[in-house]
């Protein structure tokens, strides 16, 4: 499959998980206009090892990038090692991939508090707000460069994917609460939808899309092993989907397979 | 005009603008059965000289209450000290009014940050959270009264009530944004309909009843001069719906004249 992605990405929390499979299925599938950004928060450390040989086998393709989402400091290093590189393409496309749960399994509400309720806001929502505010220049740049003026919006020219999930869904809350309570974790997830949204209006002048996008209960980590999707076939589903999003969808929620899913 | 509200209620915030107004005319409009916890961060202080005149004009009737909602040590001092004078009805409404907005008044995305993000979160999420959780045995005790046993979810008997907004709405974001950006403040809005919801369904099993009531574009420090409603007739409103809430709007979020807002 070739996608109609490319230019400049940037993907975090690309260790492990989803996020590792977005930059290998990414460097497998795009040409060699492509250059990935994957940023993790100890790209030398063990957990980082299967990025690392990724990189290796593609050569000038990805460039591993030093960042903590939950971190000021780390943000601004970030952005000035991938400011240095990038060149005068700009940012095509930043995908807020890092995420976080606490507690880490459905739990009741007597034993979260306010550490989980706060952490989990700062890496699931300030995070990405934080990386859409600092990397907006370099995503202008991309939306104004010479080859997309005057097109629709796209993921190829310039976009922000936040990763959401169907329980972030307010409306869905009653199918699917019982079963995965996770006050800290849905929550933080409505906002990131409100920030989406937000963003969405706010940055529609500068032609940057912006789209979040429900991954499917994914055997992850965090999906946990009753999870009915693999990390490939998720991931695959979803970089189908950003070839595809146009203006129409810049705003909305929608899941690995395209689908809309209600605030 | 007489309300179906009583028993004890607690309403945080409660110094000024819609907070001052709800215990002002939970005061006047409710019958001897009444109390009402007033609680605010410096009763004590110049700026709660309107509710301390307020609780000497309506003796024996409002207990000011000290409370911070960002402070947990401050949370759990309030909550002593409401459980040691609540006696056996235990509490039938609290209703989460206190809110902040960072920056104060709309502005662009650049001049917000992390501290906002986070400062926000934490009084207007956090706080309403902390409060349900340690409540939740009193709200308990006045769902299973003697007088309430096998009745429908309401206001008199249990209940949450979260002040949200109409901006908390993402899906009418696209109508709102240009006026009022505060991505702090919408996000965090957006949060608590989601604990609304997850809250609903998660006491719907003790007959607690949770809905989210947005009071109007009103005239207080937060809402500005040219809101077109006053703190009056938004709270006369507000009461009135309260009054008529049952189980079918538990987990909704509803307007001061009782009209659904979608998520």
């Amino acid at each position: 499959m070739s996608l109609k992605l490319g230019g400049n990405i940037l993907v975090t929390g690309s260790n492990r998980g989803i996020g590792l499979e977005l930059v290998k299925q990414l460097a497998e599938k795009t040409g060699q206009d492509t250059h990935i950004y994957a940023c993790c928060r100890e790209p030398e450390g063990a957990s980082a090892k299967e990025l690392r040989e990724l990189s290796t086998q593609h050569a000038g393709k990805i460039t591993l990038i030093k960042l903590d989402t939950s971190d000021e400091a780390s943000i601004s290093a970030a952005v000035q090692a991938v400011s240095r590189q990038i060149g005068a393409g700009g940012l095509n496309l930043l995908i807020n991939n890092a995420a976080i749960n606490k507690p880490a399994a459905p739990a009741p509400l007597s034993v979260t508090g306010k550490k989980d309720m706060m952490d989990v806001y700062e890496t699931n929502v300030v995070g990405p707000f934080l990386l859409a505010k600092v990397f907006l220049q370099l995503l202008q740049t991309a939306a104004e460069s010479e080859n997309d003026r005057g097109g629709d919006m796209s993921c190829r020219r310039s976009a922000i994917i936040n990763i959401s999930t169907l329980i972030s869904s307010i409306e869905k809350c009653p199918e699917t609460f019982t079963a995965a309570p996770l006050y800290p974790y849905r929550i933080s997830k409505a906002g990131l939808n409100m920030l989406t949204r937000c963003q969405a209006e706010n940055f529609k002048g500068h032609n940057i899309l912006v789209t979040a996008i429900h991954p499917g209960w994914v055997r992850t980590d965090m999906g946990g092993e009753m999870a009915p999707l693999n990390t490939h076939d998720s991931v695959l589903g979803m970089l189908g989907v950003m070839s595809s999003l146009s203006s129409k969808d810049s705003g909305m929620l929608v899941d690995w397979e395209g689908n809309r899913i209600p605030w």
